[in-house]
């Protein structure tokens, strides 16, 4: 289905391709998403990292400027949207080495993605291992329990692999046109 | 059906109650997106206010302090998040008229509640009509066709009445938990 919207849409395609793959993992995921919504696929955005303001200046009437702020913690994860109709959450995450760090990701986090699945929703992790370029995706169920019970302190592309076999992670390929497309994913993992 | 998670969610109680109601519209929505979360009924978050950032100091190691940054336009709405299984997206307005003016929301994002909602979401518009102490949710499809085809420069409650009656609007009562029970009008107008 083709729907022409008045405004904004057009817009988003000039972004698109002018920059190769790899330069970060979130240029890359935001590019994907773009592609995602202007095909009409999904409606996936990256949420705007969280500040707390302290202090403005008005040098101009109607212009502000922050001069005091802070990064916080995000309440949620960095991720969000909708697919044929289902509710879409992830947090996104990266490592140089081929085991991703659980002491990387917010107890807070996890907690969020497992809610939202208990909800009816579509959450996972994905995960770019810089060093062997790959990006993995895990569904929360399986990377909850180990983030939880688990021996390790981590999970390793080993796991992943093996969660694969039983369709809880999926390996995602690298393409031109989305660069990462995690979407064939959800419909590996959920569809 | 009740969940304990291991952290995170106890310390969300504290802020519920302590404030009454009117202090302002988005603070009362947080609230009552709180008690939802709490009571495991909906998983729902304003999203952050987008900051460009220019400069930062670091006054101290680990310690990133902004020294330069402005409010960026939103890519899309305020809230989203899950409800029921459903994808849940809406923006939220106050007016100081009985008549909320279109001019005060922007165009793409009432692209984006018409993208998300035939893409099978629950989209909408909550207002709150100061003058009358009013919140009304109007679903975004008659909100779209209004502020694309309409004659008028707004909508206005008696517009809102009206659809109420297709059950294409909601007159959302104001309780004391949750502050603005809009989970009613979700249930009124989709389900």
């Amino acid at each position: 289905m083709k729907i022409n919207y008045p405004n904004g849409t057009k817009l988003e395609t000039k972004k698109i391709g002018d920059k190769s793959r790899g330069m970060t993992f979130e240029h890359d995921l935001n590019t994907s998403n773009e592609y995602y919504r202007i095909h009409n696929i999904a409606i996936i955005y990256k949420k705007p990292t969280p500040v707390q303001i302290v202090k403005v200046d008005y040098p101009a009437r109607n212009k502000a400027r922050i001069v005091e702020g802070y990064y916080q913690t995000p309440s949620t994860t960095d991720y969000n949207g909708i697919y044929k109709g289902r509710y879409i959450d992830f947090e996104a995450k990266q490592t140089e080495n081929l085991s991703f760090a659980f002491k990387h990701i917010f107890d807070h986090q996890v907690n969020h993605l497992k809610k939202c699945k208990d909800m009816g929703g579509i959450s996972f992790v994905i995960i770019y291992f810089k060093k062997v370029n790959k990006v993995f995706m895990v569904d929360i169920d399986p990377f909850y329990e180990l983030y939880l019970h688990g021996e390790k302190r981590g999970i390793s592309i080993g796991d992943l692999q093996n969660l694969e076999k039983e369709k809880k992670a999926y390996d995602v390929k690298m393409g031109f046109a989305p660069l990462i497309d995690y979407i064939k994913g959800i419909d590996f993992l959920y569809f």
